[in-house]
């Protein structure tokens, strides 16, 4: 049977994930449950149960970087497109990406990095609270560690969770190893994606907005 | 150690895979062999090896219509920002995408229905080859069907990769009944998403930019 009431959908999604976590005897913090299972319903990989790693009170802090209109950089024009404009919106929040600017590209191809990296950068110099969504580029992960570890970056949540086989766990370990100091969620492991990190920003969002 | 030349790492990345998929004794026809290797690139999930169902016939009639300069028409924006522009632009294909068109969701309003299901309608009314990717409504497959079914769309391809957990199996084969004379790449089960779709297009085009 087709149904066709959108929230109708979500909701009955929502209750089948839950139903097949207690049923494969996962048991989530009550806090992080939400990202978890916004982030299966993106993906259908119930990996992401075992897979996402919160540093201590990274929900909490997060949370409240969104109540103050906090900026989201992403890594991907995609991330981008697939966070919740009309809950950014409500919360104050600016959605930047980067990564297609022709400054960044010019600079990029200068030093001979990655856009990526030039992108973190230049969000690091944005004012106010600032969340990393990162769903493709470990080079992105690798320049936020560097800036804060200079100093110059203190976000409010870090978001891991490019995908891939080269250079990945290397760059999601430099954000585990931050400790809970500076907050974030990772996707350990090889899985992620920009629809991954979307889900998780979306997530947060709807735990004030819905 | 950390690569930082991207078109080393794709290489890299696709080498990782290829080996992995020969040590658990996979075997993809040469054809296909692209197409799944980029859906694995972007997920990095093997299971994308068993679930890729292909028409037969539908990459040869994909890169013909590719070459025609086809529409290239997706149910999310982020499936459009996922589809590499240069390679479609060096193709003469153009990406579309309605979902948020005001026309759009004025008359999904009106008539109680899906944004996905209107888009689809419109998008049938284009010139010229149509190619879909759908990563996300299971009612744009099940419009799209329709549209075949009452003679009004005859797509070169249809890629029916929605992810999730209601109405996505019935939508899935209600693309994958419509057998050879419908060109389709269906992400069977309930795995998918708009990142799986627009891999698919990128690796369809890479066949021929590339």
């Amino acid at each position: 049977m087709i149904i066709n009431d959108p929230n109708a959908i979500e909701a009955r999604s929502m209750e089948i994930i839950e139903g097949e976590l207690a049923a494969m005897g996962i048991d989530i913090p009550e806090e992080r449950k939400p990202v978890v299972k916004r982030v299966i319903h993106a993906t259908a990989d119930f990996d992401y149960a075992a897979n996402l790693f919160f540093s201590e009170g990274a929900v909490e802090r997060a949370l409240e970087a969104l109540r103050n209109g906090c900026s989201i950089v992403t890594d991907t024009q995609m991330a981008k497109s697939g966070i919740n404009k009309a809950a950014a919106a409500k919360l104050g929040c600016e959605i930047q990406c980067f990564m297609s600017d022709p400054d960044v590209a010019a600079e990029a191809k200068e030093r001979g990095c990655t856009r990526a990296l030039v992108s973190m950068e230049k969000a690091s110099r944005l004012p106010g609270p600032l969340i990393f969504a990162v769903g493709n580029a470990p080079t992105a992960l690798l320049a936020i560690r560097d800036l804060i570890d200079a100093g110059k970056l203190r976000p409010e949540l870090v978001i891991g969770a490019p995908v891939g086989f080269v250079n990945i766990l290397e760059a999601k370990d430099a954000i585990l190893a931050l400790g809970d100091d500076v907050p974030h969620i990772v996707a350990k492991g090889r899985k992620g994606g920009s629809n991954v990190a979307a889900a998780i920003v979306n997530a947060l969002m709807y735990k004030i907005t819905r």
